[in-house]
């Protein structure tokens, strides 16, 4: 087994390299692959073990207890890597920023697999506590500080009114698009057009004006 | 084990009563209580056996596969008595009754124990897919029927506009609060009012008028 060397012949400084960075990317790669296939096929967290992960990786124990201390961490690691970096500001204003937001989700939530490695994650977590707390501060909090932010300057744009409540305007925006991603499998996400109809609608009322 | 023998002394015709009705009431209580203390104890659904929860529940297992014929179908019926009836028309409009199913959907998330089990079971059906189907068929889809019926009354009100499509408008009006009580565990839903401060923002809009 030699995914762990460290690759010979790249003519870089080692010291710098090697900061921060997995000795081997392939191994690492057959790791979170291994996670997330087991657990896309539906095994529990509760049934994962180190053995069980390094035999469907095709590398040795050893090699993932040199990345992560116990199991509870490499899940966090595997369930983190799944939310791509937020999409950057359009620069077309906080209306077309929250679309964009929107659509990010919904693209999310088009991914198969990641609709089942996340709801498999959810429905387990309280089998491991560590890991729920983990994925709160590490995902859901940066994800929620950043609609924050966008929602703060719609309201500073004059886009969204500015009496309501920021956590429930965050639910109202949110709330729809991550219904029809995560909860249900039949949900129709396909539409492009969805984002823009789900924040235009919202934005402009259900009522009749 | 007395809890399967029909009671006695009610002075009923019994072909009436026995007619759809457990042979006892008590073991039934007993069979699902076990199954939602395991479940929301952490135990995932593939580790739950007829053996384990007829243990757990203190009757014999025969008494558990005379009114399931298997795992699954039992596991059904647990996750579907855990969904309240809907509330009945309030008579006051759509605009209240919409309020009213937001509410509903509010007060079954603040019952910690309902949205641990109902998140354990929908993270583990990739694991049961009949149990996902049966799910689907027997909860999601009348409730949706239910959601929709009340969009269609209040469009044909007027309290909701006529130009958006009926199944947005539902995911609109009901993926906020069900996103703040299923999916998150910290969400606040203690609010009396919060159902209708969501109903009212999002008909009225989150631009300013």
């Amino acid at each position: 087994m030699k995914t762990d060397t460290p690759t010979a012949g790249t003519g870089q400084h080692c010291a710098e390299v090697r900061r921060g960075r997995p000795r081997s990317e392939a191994a690492e790669q057959a790791i979170f692959g291994a996670v997330e296939d087991l657990m896309a096929g539906g095994t529990a967290l509760s049934e994962l073990t180190i053995e069980g992960i390094a035999a469907a990786a095709g590398v040795g124990k050893a090699t993932i207890y040199r990345r992560w201390p116990n199991k509870e961490a490499l899940l966090v690691d595997v369930v983190s890597r799944l939310e791509e970096p937020l999409p950057e500001p359009t620069g077309a204003g906080a209306r077309a920023d929250l679309i964009a937001l929107v659509d990010h989700v919904r693209r999310r939530g088009l991914a198969k697999r990641t609709r089942w490695v996340l709801k498999a994650a959810l429905g387990q977590m309280q089998t491991l506590p560590e890991l729920y707390t983990a994925y709160r501060d590490r995902v859901i909090k940066p994800r929620r500080e950043v609609g924050l932010g966008l929602i703060r300057r719609a309201v500073a744009e004059g886009v969204i009114r500015d009496d309501l409540d920021l956590e429930l305007l965050n639910d109202l925006l949110m709330g729809p698009i991550l219904y029809r991603s995560i909860l249900w499998d039949d949900s129709d996400l396909e539409d492009p057009d969805l984002a823009r109809k789900l924040v235009d609608s919202m934005l402009e009322g259900l009522a009749p004006r």
